[in-house]
Parts: C-alpha cells; sequence; structure tokens
C-alpha cells in the first residue's frame, strides 16, 4: 500500500472524517480508514467502473464506497451481538478500543458516506442507470441480500446446519458484497443481459471461495496468525463449511469455486477485452485462497 | 392514522422488507413499520416537497426516507450501549423481542431503503440539485450532523455538563433530522438563499423545542404516562435541558424557542405562499409541545 497509489488517496480523502468532531467517533473512523485490509473489493470495483465508461474520479469514488460499505460490514460484524469479535487486521477490534456505541456510529459514518460516493459516481449517467444503481444497492445490500445473509447467519445455530445452508449464508452475505463490487461500476458501461449474468455468476463464485477459505482458515489458523478472532466458529456454532464438509472436502469445494470462477471469466474475457481485468483478478484470487489456509496451517 | 392516508400506505409499501427474508428481521422491521409514532418529519417533508415542485410520488418517497432515517435512529438509539431502553411507543423495544444484532440489521435496512428513496426521489432533477442532495444528507446525519451529535450525547457524562453543551448536542442531533425534513426537499424547488437560511432557523428552533420538550417529559413523566422508556435521564447522566437549567427555566425556554420558531415561519409566509404549510405545522408543534410536559405531569 503506499500513499501515492490514488485508491489510497481517495479512500484517505473521502473518509468520513469531522475535524470538529467528537473524539472517539473521529478516532474509530480514523484508524478503520487508516488500516483497510487488502483493498480487494475496491481494487475490483475501480479497475470495473474504468473499464465501463465511468470519468477517473467517478471509478475512484465508487471504489471508496464499495470498500467502506465493507468496512462498517466488518465493523458491526465483529460486535458481541453479532461475531464477538476481539481482533481484526492484527489490532483490537473498534468496539473494544471505543466501546459498541462508537463503533456502530463509526458504521453508519461509512455507510452514509458509501451512498453519497455512489450517488455522485453516477451523478453524469442516465436517469437510466441511476435508477438501476440504486436499486443495485439495495438488492446487494438490503433485506434481499447482505443483511438476509447476516440475519439468517446470526439464526445458524437454531438451524438445521448444512452445507447447504453455510452455501446460501455465504451467497447472500460474501457473494452480496462482490456482487456490488463487480455490478454496480458495470451499470455505467454497456452491458449486455449475457455478460451482466457472467459477472453474477463470477460473484457468486468468488464470494463462496472467499468465504470458504476464509472457514477453512478459521478451522486450521491459531490467532495470532491470522491478525483476526478465529478458531470461535465451532464453539459458537457458526455457519462454516470446513465444520460442515470436513477439512479435504472443504478444500475440493475451494478447488471447484476458483474453477468455476475462472470458467465464467474466460467467457467473459473471450467476449470481450473490457473484462480483461477479471483474469488478473481471477489469478490473485486463486493465488490468495490457496496461500491463505496452507499459510494459517503452517 | 387512515389506511387510505396516501403516505401511510406509501410507508408499508416502501418498508424494506423480504416476503422470503430470514423471520426475525423481516419481524422487526415489519413492526417498526407497523407502529411508525406521528408521523411529524414525514408529513412536512412530504408538505415540503409538494410545495417544492416534487411529483406526488416523489414526495412521499423523500416522506418515507426521512421517517425511515428516524426509525433507523430510534432503534438504535435504544440499544443497551446507547439509551439502553426497554419501551418505544407503548411497545417492547426492538432489541429486547429479537435481539441487538436483529434490531441493528433493521435498523440497517432502513437506512439503505432511505438512501435509496432519496435518490430515487431526486431521480427527475438536474445534476446540481441531486449532488446537493446527496451533500444535504451527508450534511444532516453524516459525522459532522446526527451521528457527531449522538457521539457527543454518549459522552455526556464524562464532559462537564451545562445546558449549552445540552443544546449543542439536540442542535446536532434532533435539529439535525428536522433539517433534512426540511431542507432536503426545498433542494428541489427555486429556493433563495434567505430562504434556505431561515427554513435552518425553523429546523433549529423546531428541533430544539422539541428535544427540550421530551427533555422535560422525561423529568416529569412516569414510564407508563409516555409510552416509552422515561426518568432514565437523572439516572444516566445524559443531556437533559430540563435537569441543567430546573423546571420552570425549561419551560420558559421551550416558549421563547417555538416563539423563535414561530417568527421565522412568518418571515417565511410573508414572502411567498408556497410556505403556508409551515404555520399549520408550527401550529401543532406549539400544541404538542404545550400539552407533553403538562400531561406528562398530570
Amino acid at each position: 500500500m503506499h500513499a501515492s497509489d490514488p485508491l489510497v488517496s481517495a479512500l484517505i480523502e473521502n473518509a468520513p472524517l469531522h475535524a470538529k468532531g467528537e473524539a472517539h467517533l473521529r478516532a474509530a473512523v480514523a484508524e478503520a480508514a487508516a488500516h483497510p485490509g487488502g483493498l480487494v473489493r475496491a481494487r475490483l470495483t475501480l479497475a470495473a467502473g474504468r473499464a465501463s465508461g465511468l470519468t477517473e474520479a467517478a471509478a475512484l469514488g465508487l471504489a471508496c464506497a464499495v470498500e467502506y460499505f465493507h468496512t462498517a460490514s466488518l465493523l458491526l460484524d465483529d460486535l458481541p451481538c453479532m461475531d464477538d469479535a476481539t481482533l481484526r487486521r492484527g489490532r483490537p477490534c473498534a468496539h473494544r478500543v471505543h466501546g459498541e456505541a462508537t463503533a456502530i456510529l463509526a458504521a453508519l459514518a461509512f455507510i452514509n458516506r458509501a451512498h453519497a460516493l455512489c450517488g455522485a459516481a453516477f451523478a453524469g449517467s442516465t436517469r437510466d442507470v441511476r435508477l438501476a444503481a440504486l436499486a443495485c444497492v439495495d438488492a446487494c445490500l438490503g433485506p434481499a441480500g447482505l443483511l438476509d445473509g447476516q440475519a439468517h447467519d446470526l439464526r445458524f445455530a437454531e438451524s438445521a446446519g448444512g452445507a447447504r445452508t453455510v452455501g446460501r449464508i455465504a451467497a447472500l452475505k460474501t457473494a452480496g458484497l462482490f456482487q456490488l463490487t463487480l455490478l454496480l461500476p458495470a451499470l455505467a458501461g454497456p452491458t449486455t443481459a449475457a455478460e451482466w449474468a457472467a459477472l453474477r455468476r463470477v460473484s457468486l463464485y468468488w464470494g463462496l471461495a472467499y468465504q470458504a477459505a476464509d472457514d477453512l482458515a478459521d478451522v486450521l489458523s491459531a490467532e495470532a496468525n491470522a491478525g483476526k478472532t478465529t478458531g470461535r466458529d465451532r464453539i459458537r456454532r457458526r455457519p462454516n463449511l470446513a465444520l460442515e464438509l470436513g477439512v479435504s472436502p472443504a478444500r475440493r469445494r475451494i478447488a471447484r469455486l476458483v474453477a468455476q470462477g475462472a470458467g465464467a471469466v474466460a467467457r467473459l474475457t473471450t467476449g470481450s477485452a473490457r473484462w480483461n481485468f477479471l483474469a488478473e483478478a481471477q489469478a490473485r484470487l486463486a493465488d490468495r485462497i490457496r496461500q491463505a489456509p496452507l499459510s494459517a496451517a503452517a
């Protein structure tokens, strides 16, 4: 991560910080903004926005919006009433440092700013595209998307469980954010119905693969290794593919999802050079997913 | 409240409910939507939207958005880590029925839907107006508005206190939502700088008067009377004007704020018939504020 990276600069510049604001809220927002993780989603949105004809400023704004939605979801997921995590990105969770209420307010600040940035990114688009963008955000993040996934996630211990239920939750929750990452910028370009369907598949495979790799890491890794609270899925009976299937079948499932993602990406890149950035992202994803559980087990 | 009321119908229709969604989240959203309170803010936004040239559908959508932002703020304010309330609108709070996590997800569903409705309401407006609307929502609700007020509210017990600090918090928190209520729809019409400044004053006086009346009711009333958790501000050392000033000075302050609101409204209605709806709203506000602490004390 370099300060000269335009995405990193935009993430700092657009962060919902108010210089004269209350000190704890300001600190919680500043700390979350200063430790942004791998920026996988933001970089994808930036590349997709550029490839779809958004201006550089609009593509950067949209990338920040997606990253801020992600940041907010982590701040809230870590709360005692959700995952009750203590570590995130190798540091104490925001609610452990600033209290639960401040963590919630920081998440809301990121969410509100993200919506403002989405609106601004599509300000130059037609009315139809703007309305489609609003509907896309609501579909991916709202009560039929990420929020539904999180609601099912919280009630998993009361369910019959099973790999199928785990997959359904990951499709709503993790893949929901990947859908936003790829579909929202694609609205700005002349995307065909076939491309749209392929982008949905890519998001789904990537989201499921990511979540399954995370599940596997939770089972295999020790806390110090992953930089966040792990090993808790079994204790708390949280949805976890590796717990449902076992480690080796989970590894095979992840490999299949990565291959399915590669197939969907290949169909897109064959049709149009616009989607070439996906091939590189697919390779990075495959590397990352292959390494994560191995390094965690090491 | 009548089912034939177009605002009530729109609030039900636009609620962030997913028929196939997780049962607890659906129930929490449905219950909040079914018990909307007095709809003071939503009716003001509807009237302001109509007076500012928005289509009926856009004005209704914007009114729903403001109401949903308000609903979300109540769901979150009531949480154990915020006000730790047990009753809201005469019923157990959402987190007492469905758990804290579900109450937070319900609030997020309302917030996301509210942003979508704001965007849709301004879809027919010029680019400048659309960008101004995005900035207005962020200014009123973001880290320089309502969120900053709530952050200061939470830390009040650590502050030196005083009526001035209480007023500053109310100006950000309660008046912030009133500002959104009046300023956001006004963006759709040809609002002069003088009208804009007067609308800001009206929002400020109304917000401060509302909050001060609420503070007074908390001091004077018993829990059964107000339909929400009361009498706790003293115990928890929350910002409360009546606790800082005493009951009689607080009553005088409220009367002065109501009079200041009436003065700002009079200047607007003298200038243009567009603002006539504010005179009626001012009269209703004055009635409501006069009655609330009296009935609570009775």
